[in-house]
Order: C-alpha cells, then sequence, then structure tokens
C-alpha cells in the first residue's frame, strides 16, 4: 500500500538527521507522549517493565526493597492510551541493522496483541527508529500483518519500510510526534 | 445519579455471596480478562506493577537476576484495553471497612487519570469489592468524580456506592463480569 506524499515527506523530515542518533528512542517517546498529556491532547503512557518479584525486605517501615526479581516476558505492547476517543496501542523499536528490520525484535505474544486491538477496532502500529539512518516511522499494525503473514521474509527490508512506513516529523516538545502521522494516516 | 432496576439487580446478584469471600479481587479481575481475551470479547490487560530496577546480576547468560529494586508510586490506573472498539480505563480496589470507601485508598495521579481519560472520550470506572458484604459494584468515574470533587466527605458512603454502583454479576469463567454492565449502562 502507497500514501499520498509518503516519499515528500521522508525526504523532507528524516534524511541523516544526525541530532537523533545516540539519543534512546524510548526517552523520545517518553518525551512526546509527556508532552501530549501537558498539552492535553492525548493520554498515553509507557507500561512498566513486567517483573516477577520474588523476595522484599523491609528494612525500614516506609520502604520497601526489593531484593529478587526476574524480568518477564511481555504479553502485551509497551504502550497505550487514548487519543481522540479512540484506542490506541503500540510498540517501540530501535533498528540497528542497515537493510532490514528483523521479525525476531518482535515477540509473537506483541504480534498476535497488535492483531487483536485490530480486530476490536483500534488503533495499533510500530514505531520504528532506523538508527543507521537516523529516521523514525509509523508502521500500521495492518500493513505489518500483511508483510508478517505472507512469510515471504523474517525482517522488514529497509525498501519495503520506506514504501509503507510514514515518517514521524521532530518537534522539539514531541521528538517524535506520532501523533501528527495518525491525524493523516487514520483522517483522525 | 440513578439508574433503573439499580436495586433490583442489586438484590438478585450479590447479598452476602460468601462464595467470594477471601478471594483476592485482583485474581477475579485477571480471571474474567483472561476470560474475555480467549473468548475474543475485549482485550484489557492488568499493567504490570511499576518498579525502579536499580541492580541487575547475571548469573547465567539466560537469566537475569534483579537484587536491588523499589516500589514506584503509579501515574495511571491498573487496568486499561479495549472493548467494541471503545477505550476503556479502570482501578479496582477491594474495600475491608463496612460504611464507606476512604479516598485516601486512591493515589491522586490516579483520580486524575480517570478524569483526563473522561475528558478524551475514553470509558473510565472504578471496580470495588465491598468485602464486607460480598458486593461488587462498578462506579462510573464520571459519578465518582462529582461526589470527589463536591468535597463533601473524605469517602464514599456505602448508601451512596449502593445508589450510584452498579452491581457486578458472577460468572464462573468471568467471576467479575463487569463487561455485561459496560453493557448496560453505557448503552454499547
Amino acid at each position: 500500500m502507497k500514501y499520498p506524499n509518503s516519499r515528500r515527506t521522508y525526504e523532507k523530515t528524516a534524511v541523516h538527521d544526525t541530532s537523533r542518533r545516540g539519543m534512546s528512542f524510548e526517552a523520545d517517546i517518553n518525551q512526546s507522549n509527556l508532552s501530549y498529556l501537558s498539552e492535553d491532547l492525548a493520554v498515553v503512557h509507557k507500561k512498566p517493565t513486567p517483573v516477577t518479584i520474588v523476595k522484599v525486605d523491609y528494612p525500614r517501615r516506609s520502604a520497601a526493597k526489593i531484593t529478587e526479581a526476574y524480568f518477564k516476558l511481555p504479553s502485551t505492547t509497551d504502550y497505550n492510551g487514548i487519543y481522540k476517543s479512540r484506542y490506541i496501542d503500540f510498540e517501540a523499536k530501535e533498528c540497528h541493522a542497515e537493510h532490514s528490520f528483523p521479525f525476531s525484535s518482535i515477540h509473537p505474544h506483541q504480534v498476535e496483541h497488535l492483531r487483536a486491538v485490530v480486530r476490536h477496532g483500534g488503533i495499533a502500529f510500530l514505531l520504528l527508529r532506523m538508527v543507521m539512518y537516523g529516521e523514525d516511522y509509523l508502521i500500521k499494525a495492518e500493513d505489518f500483518l500483511s508483510y508478517y503473514d505472507s512469510k515471504q521474509r523474517k525482517s522488514l527490508p529497509y525498501e519495503w519500510i520506506r514504501e509503507n512506513g510514514h515518517p514521524i516529523p521532530f518537534r522539539l516538545q514531541a521528538p517524535v510526534d506520532y501523533l501528527k502521522v495518525l491525524d493523516q494516516v487514520y483522517d483522525l
């Protein structure tokens, strides 16, 4: 699927924007969400890292200290929330490879979660930072899933990402200004 | 605000249902959400407990062990998801008191989060288990907030809960079958 002007927007916003390099994608998304929250545009939060807590010490009454815990596999995506009355849900990934984004970076549970969100009428997508190019893309879950399910390859080729992804503009207050892209792509 | 038949439903479903006592409300809600997921009715998950991770050991390559971490205050409610294309968001509380549910049980951040969700067009509510009575109620955020903001008291009186809350039916597969209540209360 192609969207009008996608290439033009791409060239305008994202080519070799070195100022973004080295910054954490997650930190930039969190900063964007904080900005959306303070402008009262949307309510989107990152979910806490899932952890199995085994032991807790209480050295003082006020402060519990967790002394043994383990990381759990996430059963959903990292981010969800509400924008213009719509449920939105997404996973964010940094890709350090040059030619493609490997599917092994996304857990099958997360893929099935995105599929379920689409089925229930929500807005689901991936945010992808191509670190080598200094480019951020929004990829609709529907587009991602149709390529994923076709089993042509075990990764999204960079060319596919350029053709099907939607470049995300940078704004100082919202470094990954994905709401702007949602407005266009989902006609909100 | 009163809803038709609220008293009747209450008497039918919940009076001194001792079979529920002693079971964790959270476990019952999680079980309900699992059931909704497997019936493909809704996608609702509990958010992980927010934790600040300070130290991680790697005794084996495969298993990272967190050896120092602390509980963080939650900035949102515990549950959110999508049902019939609508964003839903709620906090669940067990109340062990007999005469009222104290506002001190809900963090101000969570109250403001519920308010923001309503403002953005989502469905926000509280699930409240009155342990002494073996009763579960759904309370619309709008109703809760109007009482909370009136500053009449520092708790929801049980009588208010009976008048304004919506009793939640029990079903073996979904012990806190709140989707049933949403259908009626929000006309979904």
